[in-house]
């Protein structure tokens, strides 16, 4: 495939996401993001070989939100070992919303998974005694290679000012001995790591260093073990995209990890990483243009995990 | 029927309730609660014409604990009339354990029913502009025609410290807009009433009082409206006895409400009040004596509200 | 009350039932249901001391539905007693809409109540060895006074039609053990049973031998024990209009057990049987009609549980 | 790898299934299964470059069971089009027990997906006018390139005596109109594919035309398209195992669906399918050999989807 007709197949994609935001809306719970441009559309591509390819809004800051479990679940891996973590917390994809109190209360052991907000809420929580959120930050700019990663102090505070949902979900954890520190503390990490800033290019190096097997390609640096980076992979195949996982692994089948502040990152194995921004919102609370965005991609591109035989090639 | 048959009964009831203690055990989930003797038994019976029967551990104080629920919704009710209140929570019995969070997250709009700890966070949430604890306090002094009962401060800070289900479930109320009134103090003030510290005398007199429909029989000072009075025994009769309470009105027919610290309150319409004191809790948490011993009751003097044809009267 | 007051008590109920009747909508899962006149409406009140009081459409037709639930329950605790019957089926309100089959499948033991469609198969069940459809239709005849009453071929076979529902709930309490006979005999036996024919007058006949204890008071004969009638109040009082029964016994007060059909039959303790018919149905299931006019009743004439101090008694 | 190290992963594999064995127990909800014996364990891998490696219990003839629900889906995907059949049933995870009725009643519209009961049901159902069970069989041999595959008729007739709880479950969607065609004939349907007979080896060569995109290899016949195959492979990593799929993705990382007959297929893209049968069970329902014996191999060969740097090659 020659650069011209990978150019065309990113301006297709571009074209389909686009189409779907007009369905979408941008997040309202949080005062602060429903002030996002829900307009806002970039796509960016780095393989592992060095190709970079952005077009539209990739250098438009954004809050990394839930994107941000899988980098506390990366360190709590790394810190505790699985066996530790996922005593206290499944891997199991939840059919439920990302917020939902209902699996938790009527199981009553432990999170389905560390995507889901009871589960991000329980490996948080053990970071605590291991990491403070300064070192947490300078861990993800070096993830994202994004050395103007910082906290978003208004969307901080309008997310500390609604946060009662997900304090009755620590509490609850509390109350069943998941959580064992300090659960203002847990919150505050947590609503933390979802405030920093990032763009379309900073997901697109996490998704390369993650395709990359954690070593940053660009330095040669392992910045996370090989299995913390295939757990890290499977679960955000499996639960990374909320209640559409299991949609998103059939029609697009590359591992995803969305926020509601807009963003998408996805991992092709041994291949490339892709950042999407765009702040309209579906439903479930993923970002609207990423399925058929991504679907195209992968149809066209054959980044499928079970659709590898031809790839990305410059011929 | 002469006093000394009346006598036979009372002391054929105690020991039905006698017998059921071994199979139950007192509440564990409160380190403080749990230092209760479960041998304790007191029964109390006070009546409309002025006749007073005390047997066992009657003087004994234990803390309210659930009972309280029923002061703070009169007091509710009271302040607020009935349309505001029941706008806020429902009436309907709910078949679910006290503590459950599982109705509520799924129905998402408002508590089942005042009698479960989310109904009556909610009520004592809207009390919080309208009276202080110490108001509550002597309110319920009145109501219990009991000057000693206070705030035992050990089951208090006892419960606060382990308050992390009621504190997700009180979060769970404000992210839904449900709790609108700060939530620590909401808490507090919840932990608070459940701390006081009664009799089975004091709530034989509680139940006196709600049987004359809310006038105190000896002073003849109204302390409740009629229709609160009405009120609070239907829920007490549908709502009173955790997910027993179908089955309590079905073989009892006494409106009744229970607390974990092992008391019991019970009325019956325009004759007489009981108090019941026995720490030894079945499953579902009520006090595990309670059952046999005012089935027996409510049979041999006929109290069962469809079977109130003969009554108690001395010949 | 002189009879001028009372029949002015009576209208003025007529009026708040005929206001609500707009609101509501007749059955329409079961397509010969929904051919009922949502207009039609008749109120009948027989008391224990022989008056009659009919207005509106008391003497049309229509089919009993969930009120065969309390016929069923009273012959089934005559001939099994009330241990075998309640190790089956429990008594607790759900909570729940009546056809649920989530608690079921949750608590995987039986079903909350005699009232919902789970308790009302199971206990249809049990009487299969005991009785035929014949005798259960006599026996009915009976307790509503009402030669006349007969199957409704036609609803009879539009509910067969579309029974998958009540067939899946059967199913499911098989696989649990719950139902032991003949599935399919059960449902032909609950859906005969809901097919049976009844006016406004004859739910009054049998709201009068339920408030009478059991006995028909035109000939003095016994029709059901005192016990049973005591239980079948108690949880038509808890259970009897699905998830509105806890807000129905707060703001009415008197026992009362509703149909899709559109009847209501109310029984008001030692002194009169209701019976009301109005097919335009609330979203419970519940005829809309019902709970504005029994609740002026209820008021005006004080017939709530906790209210009964004054009754209709004329001068 | 040479032939003799491989052969060594591969008793070491066994050998850590087999350890496992005890601490499992066969299906018993079925009689007929009951009568397995648990100590059968047999593992068969068949490469697409013509490799054949059997050890143990290859040879012995079990059902199918929920296995056939790959072939019945992949049947469906190329009769309806992806579109009609998704429609349908979701394909979302589904965190419950592969026979709840919970999540289907909560959220009423369709199953979670075509690997539990309800789906798998739902999709039979489709194919009713479309295909009888012989067509289906002879499909089944030829995926499974076994012409010995037979209807065990002992199964067959065991599982129809005890299909109260599927039954329910199809009863269920015929209410929600998912089911349209006769229910009788959709359980019938289903229950003769899960009667099939197979054995290790003819899992392991489902597997193989699986991984080699739905070609025979042998014949270099196509089977199924290659989207279809792509949809099953993704379906069964994200939902083979029931609630122990996301588990299952993590620690073995190969598309893997289970019976509860005791039987395994899994599918290494583009190199290889496994079969294995072992009818000791864990209490999810899935053979308690397989996990461990396949995270063996997966960790030693490295099997894993985002693992597969290098491969079983011989040098």
């Amino acid at each position: 495939m020659d650069k011209k007709e990978i150019q065309t197949i990113l301006e297709e994609a571009m074209e389909k996401g686009r189409e779907a935001i007009p369905y979408g809306e941008v997040a309202s719970y949080i005062p602060e993001l429903s002030k996002a441009d829900k307009n806002h559309l970039g796509l960016c591509i780095y393989t592992k070989d060095g190709r970079r390819y952005s077009i539209g809004d990739t250098n438009v800051r954004f809050t990394i939100q839930s994107i941000s479990k899988i980098i506390t679940l990366a360190v709590a891996l790394e810190s505790y070992g699985f066996d530790e973590v996922f005593e206290k917390v499944d891997v199991e994809p939840s059919g439920e919303a990302f917020n939902s109190l209902i699996d938790l209360d009527l199981s009553s052991n432990k999170p389905l998974n560390p995507m889901i907000n009871s589960g991000a809420l329980t490996v948080s929580s053990m970071l605590l005694p291991k990491v403070t959120f300064s070192e947490m930050k300078l861990f993800a700019k070096k993830l994202c290679m994004d050395p103007d990663m910082e906290l978003d102090k208004d969307v901080y505070n309008s997310e500390k000012a609604n946060i009662s949902r997900n304090r009755a979900i620590a509490y609850l954890l509390e109350s069943k001995g998941i959580i064992e520190n300090d659960v203002e503390d847990t919150l505050d990490l947590y609503t933390k790591m979802c405030s920093l800033t990032v763009t379309a290019e900073s997901l697109a190096n996490l998704g390369l260093i993650l395709a990359n097997d954690g070593i940053d390609p660009t330095t040669g640096t392992r910045l996370l073990k090989t299995e913390t980076v295939h757990t890290i992979k499977t679960i955000m195949l499996t639960c990374g995209m909320y209640d559409s996982s299991g949609e998103f692994a059939v029609y697009v089948g590359i591992p995803t990890k969305s926020g509601v502040g807009g963003g998408l990152v996805s991992t092709v194995d041994k291949e490339m990483g892709i950042g999407v921004f765009s702040p309209a919102l579906d439903e479930k609370g993923n970002c609207i243009a990423g399925r058929p965005l991504l679907e195209h991609l992968s149809k066209k591109l054959r980044l499928h995990i079970f659709d590898r035989s031809s790839k990305m090639d410059i011929e």
